[in-house]
């Protein structure tokens, strides 16, 4: 009742109503809640501060819109839905016939039940979006528009968490929190990384990686923070964006741009026997678009489960609570912290003995293969370690080679290391050190 | 009605009567016909130059051919068709009966009807083709056969037909000429080659590369223009040799021998959505085998129909300009014109704004996706061109990569140049450098 | 009737009802045995000589065992077959009751009428084995069981026999010794290496490397071997296990450690066109895992028909000769000498005349290819040949292209090596010297 599905589908549920945008006193909303469950350092960048090619947008807050007709009721209301506002609408008081209003009113003819998400960064105008069905019903009469909002400077709003580790080397997981009432697309990836971090944090000693959470509005957050972190950004190692994160569809990974990327690979391992794609790298989908993009070229992928654009609820009311569930959300969690148990427990080592295979009988370590499974792959994962580590092969290569579980190699790895046989190989300089 | 695959039937079915062979006037007579089209420049190379291993040999010519029963008709005659003569047959004026005869009596006991293509090069003998059914009616009795041909030194013939570009950097277009009476394996490349040549010289401001077309008889033709232009092949590029060119099979690219020379990729983007099949080299088949011998080993593939050997029609008197369609020839063209498309518009650009996605919006630049499909499109274009344009990935990588056709690319590429966003990176040495 | 197979399927017979084991004289006979048929060098090796990470252990000799009820009666009896008795058992003469006794009998309850093969190597105990069926009708009463078996200093057997090369550089050929009464796992492979040995002494001048034939216990003889070689290993080019070679199950090469040796290329190329699997090399199965150990990482590979663990058979009383075929054994040397084949007359030529085809016919090496298959085949080669003589690619790589086989290639190469238009590359200085 309390399993980490629950725990994280009672976090979108409590996400779920808040208007949040690009800025603005949603997202800082949300960040208190987030924070009430890991330690997060919110950082508010000010309107007019460059970011790269971009510049800090001015901070939109609103406080309530509505569309009345002439008997004074709310034919749409933003208090039944922070998405009847597009997004970065200015703001408008006024009564017009419902000729003129059509051009600002957004439906989905398509799926006339539903209201669709819309913004208009950039663009100095206002909308609202209802459903098709409330716009039919519409009378051809003079309406009450009112958007009752703030566009003005003031700040971008982002926040990070770190879990830190052995190494000063960072695995950046990223979700975005710029989507109001957007349950799988926005807030599902937000309560995996929230409960992954919780997980990492009780690592005995630590992970051996730092571990660093960025919530942050989706392309301007992520620019915004390449931007003022731009000269430590060869710290990240791996990094994982989170979105779409709880509908039941399968899992399905976006390889980084380089392909081939440690994070590929291991993401590919962890979701061989879970239902999934994997897909290579697009320039289109979410903040893995900047950190990808050719300059930095950060070796961070995407994981979803339906993709955007790829469910018919993307980008609509109908992306509520109701599309996640405790179980999608626990999958996904589960998929993501193997890639971490893989990225934590790959390494090169070294065979010490590697003239013909050592006598394991005398060392205690020969157990007859013919007794039991277990015991024929401890035995098996033994003699592939020691034949493949030769500088040359990994953990990750030898678990992709021989099928056998990675943590049964972990634990081979171990006892060989303990027996004398094994040691780690001597850290190629792209794996970074150990912290002082 | 005067579409260019009836223009290319109409030469295919002008030509077809010739009797060509590796020298002589029908060669001579053949490139006329063609330099009415296109302006040809003409070589006599006299009998005797060395070539590369060869030696041009002996021109020959012939006049008429019969075998004469006794009642003076003309049961084999070469009027009616050029391919009753094998091809250099020592002339001969005697009577014979048929038991002597059979020795120099080709037929195809397969293929009853129809007469077969055959050739006595560097042999010294003679022979007439015939159908398997005329043979069988031939009596046991004496003819008078009669070849009124001479071999003597003279010359061998070969046209070039250059379309200057804005490089001197060369792409060869080849077929041979050597064939007589037929209409898909000879004379449809031919035809295409026309077709291509002229609409290259109405690329305003010229095309990119020069094109080079070359006219020559198979195996000696190609050697000679090797042995007269070694100092200068360096200049070619790309390459493409044109044969069985019209006929209603699907099209066979055959990729040259370095196997992943840019025509070869161009080629098999090209063809990606038209019914082919792509091979690698083989060295059997037309001219691609002298370009692509291991000394000169040019990047120069085969383009056909149906491939040599792969048709029934193949080599007999059958292969007539029935077997060709103006549909088949247009397709074909189509075909290599999109190849070199490819070929003129590959470039290797560079992102001016590497790091994170530029603002595309301050720069007009920015349509949502949402609009309609050529919209998304063109945007995805631009997401394309700006991430992969890392001076690694040139426009074909990035359509091969994408799904996005070559000619968006190109489209998306102007754009993201006139906004300061993209450049072209420096050339590397192998792609040669702009004419003075 | 006295064809290869059949030969090879009476020494298997002759061989099966020897005990072997690890040392002992039953290794001894079996090699006095393969003795009469090729020229064996025996080496004997004390116990206690350090072998890489192991010693060489002491000498077990058995004479006698049983297991006999009340009444007199061998109800177990080693004279039956040496399976009876676990390999390497302590000396025991006692009288147990049944209860007592179970410890240390070994059934295989799946399989109740087959006697398992067990060995206690290094365990300081003894054991009997014996069908399930037997086990369940012995009463539960004393029972007398006596192993007149010897464990004490002595030595380690293996022997090798060399056929002698134009070349020092070796192909190592290597069998497993120390299995009694394993008709398809121990001794068919015997069987054809014998073969082979003698074929290959049959080859006019010698074959072109020398051939190094191991016959060793499985571990303990090839580390053994290799402790004693090490100097000189850099010697095997080439190498091939044997074992498992005589069901009728289909051929299984699985590739050694280096994945693309040119043993692994010539035994995928031999196999092409029987019944086969190839796998890649996994550190589990004969001696290729010594062979293959990283420090060493010979290009050995392992050639069986049904692999070990493979055939419900395996290590029971029913691997006996009615398991092996004639057929299977002469079909399992057929492949081995297609490999042996290759490796020999594989190598780089350089083509004299690369710039255009030579001309073929001034030098009466033009047959035209339409007269029949045999000499399109052979002209073909020739064209192959020439055009991927080019320093990089090898007669086998032609074959792996071109489709035509080895032989045909050999064959053209000769002729062109006689016309002065192909000439053997310079060797690259892994292949190895010529003797002096």
């Amino acid at each position: 009742m309390s399993g980490p599905g629950e725990l994280m589908h009672a976090l979108v549920r409590r996400l779920h109503p808040i208007c949040r945008s690009m800025t603005g006193d949603g997202v800082r909303r949300t960040l208190e809640i987030i924070g009430e469950s890991v330690k997060l350092d919110v950082h508010e960048v000010p309107t007019g501060t460059p970011v790269l090619d971009w510049t800090v947008p001015q901070e939109w807050n609103i406080r309530d819109a509505y569309l009345k007709d002439r008997t004074g009721r709310r034919v749409v209301d933003f208090a039944a839905s922070p998405l009847h506002v597009v997004g970065y609408s200015v703001p408008v008081h006024a009564t017009l016939p419902l000729a003129e209003l059509r051009e600002h009113l957004h439906t989905l003819p398509d799926q006339p039940d539903l209201i669709p998400y819309r913004t208009g960064y950039h663009t100095g105008t206002w909308g609202l979006c209802l459903s098709e069905n409330t716009l039919r019903e519409l009378q051809d009469e003079e309406y009450e528009v009112h958007i009752d909002a703030t566009l003005a400077d003031g700040h971008l709003t982002y926040a990070e968490h770190v879990v830190p580790g052995r190494q000063a080397d960072e695995v950046l997981i990223e979700c975005h929190t710029c989507h109001p009432a957007l349950a799988n697309e926005t807030l599902a990836g937000i309560a995996v990384a929230v409960q992954l971090a919780q997980a990492l944090a009780e690592i005995p000693g630590g992970p051996r990686f730092t571990y660093r959470f960025l919530f942050a509005p989706g392309t301007i957050g992520s620019i915004t923070w390449l931007a003022r972190n731009r000269d430590r950004v060869g710290l990240v190692k791996h990094g994982l964006v989170l979105a779409c994160a709880g509908d039941p569809g399968p899992l399905r990974y976006k390889r980084s741009r380089r392909g081939d990327a440690a994070v590929d690979r291991a993401a590919a391992y962890a979701l061989r026997d879970r239902e999934h794609t994997v897909v290579d790298f697009t320039p289109y989908g979410y903040d893995e678009r900047q950190f990808c993009s050719p300059g930095f070229n950060l070796p961070v992928g995407l994981l979803t489960r339906s993709p955007n654009e790829g469910y018919p609820e993307y980008h609509t009311s109908s992306d509520n609570p109701d599309l996640v569930t405790p179980d999608a959300l626990a999958g996904t969690l589960a998929a993501v912290r193997e890639i971490v148990e893989v990225l934590e427990g790959d390494r090169v080592y070294l065979n010490l003995q590697p003239y013909g295979e050592p006598q394991l009988g005398r060392r205690g370590l020969y157990r007859s293969p013919a007794l039991n499974r277990d015991n024929k792959q401890h035995q098996m994962a033994i003699l592939w370690i020691l034949n493949y580590s030769d500088g040359d092969h990994s953990l990750l290569d030898i678990a992709e080679r021989s099928a056998i579980p990675f943590a049964a190699l972990l634990e081979a790895a171990r006892v060989l290391i303990e027996a004398g046989l094994l040691t780690e190989a001597p850290q190629s300089p792209d794996s970074g050190g150990e912290r002082a």
